[in-house]
């Protein structure tokens, strides 16, 4: 299923999106939240069942392009990973004979958060914004000391999140944090992608453009510390909960981007792709043009 | 005043503490949390009200020894400082020599939140659990950008927090994170002091005691970047929310505590001490043996 939340009069509301010949619909989920949908087997069956019925007669629908997402779901623990893909190995050389013994963890706070769409207004205090286009886990049920074989049985799905990074403000001390933690720096979505839809999380292409250039084109194949392993390893120190998000690192910018790059400015637009999990496009805007995104200007 | 919250069969309950004749007493705050009321100018004005009248009358109150603690608010974040007091200095020395230019700041998650008088479990993964005695700044505005001169104007007041660390996992990577958010590894309170009452939170003495030992005595004076800078510094970044914790970071321990460290192990008691702030004690205890707390031995 493809899983989100949007915008209702009352409140959040949880929803499908299925395919159709007028375009991607939502189909409206009950009383329940996105968490409360993943978090049990129960829940999980009978929305399956709901879906299938909306798909079976999608008239009426509405357009998932009209209404307004907001994150999928609100995570208690935003969990990142730092260096988690290998560069390019040259033919015949051991593609592991650099990897760390160890994953560098961090952790971003909850007023990161992003809906899809969102612009990103570039902080006051920011002065050298950069974009990390990730895969985060969703966990789907409580994860404590859950061994390596049975480690993806917790993952509810997978989603799109933009570690957004003031490389400025992380370099200012030995803990990146506050170059993570700005307000808006974490946009989640489009939608939560159930994992039976993912055949295998470690044959995804991650593929980032900047203002309609690909900057990162790399597959989980290449990660160092894969996403089983990664929930093995973090549930050994914290009790995972529903809804909680592991962003499992972002791909180093090809060559030519690594060149070009100069910090994100008022209406540049990074957009995150990767196939069967949609396209997360997030626009930078400065705190005193908030109404003109058109109005670009390098800053 | 000091704030608790502690556990009714309703769940958890907002409370004051008064001194009486008979010991410390608590008096019941209606339907609000901790949060609520110092979020809101009125009802903490209304709070100090039922306060008073309850002083004035305090027959029936029930002894503070006898309600189970909580956590005086439930952080949205927690926020906490590396490096944060300066080491002795030599008389004729400039103090600020070995001052960084910025702190070092680390985010703990919500899993490692425990209330007064909880016990910690050693976690099976940890090998090097040690405890860091600081003093917990809890905001009670929203606050974003604020300036240096009202920062304290956003402060609620102060409470105790172990930032409970393993050295082990803390220095796997270049990030301190998985040593510092094992389940349990940040005790809150014992109560939630309002700032009316610490005249100067720069001039509070701060000791630890180990199974009775002083292993840490320096006052905030010594302090490298003061609480109204660390309110001011951190909301450039993130918003601050009401409930939200900023740990001002540990002292060193006394010299004497440094050569003779060892991890902690099952039944060691750790206790925070400041004046005016009350006491924090955790005791630590192995998974196998919750219910053998006397039954001590070296892990």
């Amino acid at each position: 299923m493809r899983l989100i939340s949007y915008a209702r009069p009352g409140g959040a509301q949880a929803g499908a999106v299925i395919a159709s010949h007028r375009g991607d619909l939502v189909v409206r989920l009950g009383p329940f939240t996105v968490e409360e949908i993943i978090s049990d087997a129960q829940t999980l069956a009978a929305t399956r069942g709901v879906v299938e019925r909306a798909a079976a007669s999608p008239e009426g629908l509405p357009l998932l392009a009209d209404v307004q997402l907001l994150p999928p779901v609100r995570p208690g623990k935003i969990v990142c990973l730092g260096y988690n893909y290998r560069g390019h190995v040259p033919a015949g050389e051991d593609p592991t004979a650099g990897d760390p013994a160890y994953p560098d963890v961090f952790v971003k706070t909850p007023n990161v958060l992003g809906a899809p769409g969102d612009p990103v207004v570039l902080p006051r205090a920011s002065t050298s914004v950069d974009y990390e286009g990730e895969i985060a886990i969703v966990i789907g049920r409580r994860a404590h000391d859950v061994p390596l074989e049975s480690a993806l049985d917790y993952v509810a799905g997978y989603a799109l999140f933009n570690d957004i990074s003031d490389r400025d403000w992380q370099g200012r001390s030995s803990q990146w944090e506050l170059g993570k933690c700005f307000d808006g720096f974490g946009p989640l979505g489009p939608e939560l992608v159930t994992a039976d839809e993912v055949p295998d999380p470690q044959d995804l292409l991650v593929e980032v453009l900047r203002d309609g250039v690909v900057t990162v084109s790399q597959s989980t194949a290449t990660m160092i510390f894969p996403m089983a392993f990664l929930v093995h390893y973090l549930s050994q120190v914290m009790t995972l909960e529903p809804g909680d998000v592991i962003s499992t690192g972002t791909p180093q910018k090809l060559p030519q981007a690594q060149d070009e790059h100069r910090p994100l400015g008022h209406g540049d637009a990074v957009t995150i792709r990767v196939a069967g999990l949609g396209e997360l496009t997030t626009t930078f805007i400065d705190p005193i043009s908030t109404n003109q995104i058109g109005d670009r200007h390098d800053s």
